[in-house]
């Protein structure tokens, strides 16, 4: 319910933008990274982890992982992903901007990531994040930088 | 030395964009957030931290800091960091990208933060950081997003 009128946002863009209305453009087109945002999410939680860092990065996308080295580009974020288990990792978009000429733009939220180690029970870590989009040639978006940080619980 | 290539790129775009040159726009104007950047950090190290925090925030800024909750708005952020002693945050940008309209770019960098308890000697954090710039109505270039995260030692 949370991201409910983000979502009536976007829907009435669509529909404004459709009959030619004059919408503010930078207002409208978040929409677009939120949006973007929320199916990168849905993929990393319905499918592999992994595979949706990497169906989402464009091919020079940079991940700043906390407490490890930047790791640079598509193939190499794969990678260090990939012992990530299905449904560890959930987040969801707070706020979102983008640039004039729809090119570029970020989302930030929150996100869990849920820890088994061993016999004990699920933990859960609280964290933010940042993804910075570009629009690629074939306008398709991509993640260009990806980054995150803990937060205290319930954050 | 590690910035020198990118400072000459700077001041040979700065001449060819005053003779009237049609030097790529996204390759240039990087250029000036990279700047920003560096002028932020450099008022950070040599004044108050807290100080440059709120210099370079735009009004509505949100900071996301490492193991706290998102702070929202550059006063609560001024606040947030006056127990920073001045010098002991520096950071240097490694890449930074901007929009085509030029109104939107992000910089992102390693920082160190210089933390001293008691009588213990003092001990160095390395980190990365990324930092979202919104060209403002009067022209200068101010934060939206500053976030970031813990590295190994010497990251």
């Amino acid at each position: 319910m949370k991201s409910f009128p983000h979502r009536l946002l976007c829907a009435v863009a669509v529909v404004l933008i459709g009959a030619g209305c004059a919408m503010p453009r930078s207002r409208v087109s978040a929409c677009v990274l939120m949006q973007a945002d929320r199916e990168f999410a849905r993929a990393a939680e319905l499918h592999s982890v992994a595979n949706a860092f990497r169906e989402f990065a464009a091919p020079n996308a940079v991940s700043l992982p906390m407490g490890e080295a930047p790791v640079r580009g598509r193939e190499a974020i794969h990678k260090s992903l990939l012992d990530v288990p299905a449904g560890a990792l959930s987040w969801s978009p707070v706020a979102g901007e983008i640039s004039r000429s729809g090119d570029l733009g970020y989302t930030w939220g929150t996100y869990q990531f849920r820890v088994r180690e061993g016999d004990a029970p699920t933990a859960v870590r609280h964290g933010k994040y940042v993804t910075i989009w570009k629009k690629q040639p074939d306008g398709s978006w991509k993640y260009v930088l990806d980054t995150g940080n803990s937060s205290p619980p319930n954050n």
